[in-house]
């Protein structure tokens, strides 16, 4: 999930709290409660059968576990019966994009995916494993993933920095017959599309009929556009570190000539700033600063999702004071745009229905499963708790239907 | 681990009994108990930290963990301080050389390889992830495998064929600076000089003095060979399927030209028959059948090491007739000869000191604690028990000396 640094240097003795005066927590967390935490890691393997004896070891080892791989051998569709695979899901970063962090490489990177990975366990029951892997090349990064199939049921990728993270994924989806998602684009795409749903409906507005502007153009940014087409805006206007992508623009590179032909249709051009003048939404996710008095000018009861995490681009409060409907990335403001709330239940869905990809339509499903989940929002309620345990099913559901709609399922 | 397959086809509800009358099993394991023990997969990855609410969730992922992040990414040692990464290792295997049941591919190996999970962390605590790839090529495996070296403490190659299995571990070792260790070779080779250390201890002869055969040319033969060497027993004669390794035998390939110039010092040609001729010690990793009169013809006071599984090359009540110590790869009859004795405490051992590589020493440490665990050795015991809580303790402590004293390891 991608997300800015917390502020805190690392064993300082500073909390959270500490050197973020500017906000409350619910409960401080301190760098010695961290580490504490973190020591030895935070994953283990462990057995879902007995162990007790020889016996139990010839059933799970040799001479029994033979019989099972003869019987895989001659029907592999057995394979995602008598093993852990089809439950199993790979979470794999280069470590080029980690957090706020930046390329910090793939060891930094670990803490993060042992962290996801008991992220799929908690909220899911999905085993995952985090494997971090030193390369950043494209075809390395898509063979290494696609030997590794045999191994897994799905494929989740994670602060992999764009524009490679589109190809990487791309080019393991058009190979592999099993769902391969980037968390970082897909994920924050459904939460905000879902926050945007509940958003609309407390403001009795329709999709169609918003002017959206999304600050930042990386993998997040992207993915938000794509989603926001594909369920109806039509007027969505991305901005970088450059200004608003325009197809006007000069030395557009990598993805942005394409970004720049599907958004933006009123020809916008400038500065965030002067693309947020009379915008219904803004979505944040870039990590950078946006004044209250460009929220101001947007137009009357507008949408701010203000993303970047610790600190969001406007403080929600500020935000409040000229917005509508207010949702940042943090636990400790109303409206937390998470992904947890989607990657969870969208993997449990398709691994459940044996999907051999994540198709819009799923994604679509997640979003609208998401939503639904709150069956009264309000300006202070677009998207359910994170810890709300009717979400992960509901999402699951509606993403296996959606998945044999799209006839990617196999069972 | 390499052993012969168990003979009964799957699903045929057939018990293993059934099919292998001529030996008594200390209880029967049936097909439907072994496919139902695989059912969904043996192994789940769970969380070494509580994750009851949000607060957890934020020491356990964000914002608490990009404080650890930062952390290693400053000083990677903290990688394996705050992750596990340390006590983890990956269990790989192309599924090319799979028990006795050949190249089945990646898919049908992964219960073995989910079985080999279960045993480190049964008796060695370590969090093992099965890896099951899907490529045989040499250069694909080591470069994945490379990749991957962020993610592991160590790699357990696993299953691979001969001769690539040798060329993949030697180019990996020279690569990273973490313990490497293809368990079809290493492991049956220490296990195998344990049980000869007590042996000879036994019958008052030195390994010196030994004439040894060895059928099989293959991992577990070519490393049997080395190791017996290295401890040094002087006169090695190997045979494969077409008999004797030799030096003027026409049409040596791939590893077998090193190993004839390594081993067979009296020159001896011929058939295994003929090897075994006044030979001391038998051991077989083949999966082949000797003849009651070729065991009769060997030397007085003969060992016999028969580790085909589950069919021994020569039946052990009738090896014992003419032999004076028995040993075989089964549970149920005396001196069980199984990687379970080496590869948990070596990997336990090489982990808690940080090691760098595998070296000999550290091999030839763990066969004679290995053997030391057994304090009065007998004809019928030359080898502890594979649920003697003593053996990987010993030879993990063993082990970690030994490579101080190489200067492999790092703390």
């Amino acid at each position: 999930m991608t997300v800015e640094p917390v502020a805190a240097p690392a064993q300082t003795g500073l909390s959270v709290t500490d050197v973020l005066p500017s906000v409350r927590r619910p409960a401080a967390i301190t760098s010695s409660e961290i580490f504490a935490a973190h020591l030895g890691g935070k994953l283990e393997t462990t057995s879902r059968i007995p162990l007790l004896d020889a016996r139990d070891l010839s059933l799970a080892y040799t001479p029994g576990v033979a019989e099972v791989s003869r019987a895989i051998a001659a029907d592999p569709g057995l394979l995602d019966v008598y093993t852990g695979r089809a439950n199993r899901v790979a979470v794999i970063s280069d470590g080029t994009a980690v957090l706020g962090l930046g390329d910090i490489g793939p060891g930094a990177a670990m803490p993060v995916m042992e962290g996801k990975a008991l992220l799929f366990k908690h909220f899911a029951g999905i085993d995952s494993v985090p494997l971090c892997v030193d390369t950043t090349d494209v075809d390395a990064l898509v063979e290494l993933v696609a030997q590794l199939a045999p191994s897994f049921g799905g494929i989740n990728l994670e602060d992999i920095s764009a524009p490679r993270c589109f190809e990487v994924e791309r080019r393991l989806q058009e190979r592999l017959s099993l769902p391969v998602f980037h968390d970082d684009q897909h994920g924050t795409a459904v939460v905000v599309l879902a926050a945007l749903f509940n958003a609309t409906a407390v403001l009795d507005r329709t999709l169609a009929g918003l002017r959206v502007v999304i600050s930042g153009a990386g993998a997040a940014g992207v993915a938000i556009a794509k989603i926001l087409l594909a369920a109806g805006v039509t007027d969505v206007v991305v901005c970088d570190s450059r200004g608003v992508v325009s197809r006007d623009r000069a030395h557009l590179t990598d993805h942005k000539p394409a970004l720049a032909a599907m958004t933006n249709p009123r020809g916008v051009s400038g500065t965030l700033v002067d693309a947020l003048q009379g915008a219904d939404v803004f979505i944040g996710v870039s990590g950078g600063t946006v004044a209250e008095s460009a929220v101001a000018a947007m137009a009357p009861r507008s949408i701010v999702f203000a993303l970047a995490n610790p600190d969001p681009e406007v403080h929600p409060d500020v935000a409040r004071r000229h917005a509508a409907v207010v949702g940042t990335g943090r636990s400790d403001f109303a409206n937390q745009i998470n992904n947890v709330l989607a990657f969870p239940g969208i993997f449990r869905g398709a691994l459940d229905c044996g999907a051999t990809r994540i198709t819009e339509g799923m994604k679509l499903a997640a979003a609208k499963a998401i939503a639904a989940v709150v069956t009264s929002p309000t300006a202070d309620v677009v998207v359910p708790s994170v810890f709300d345990d009717r979400v992960v099913p509901a999402v699951a559901a509606a993403v296996a239907r959606a998945a044999r709609e799209d006839g990617v399922a196999r069972r």
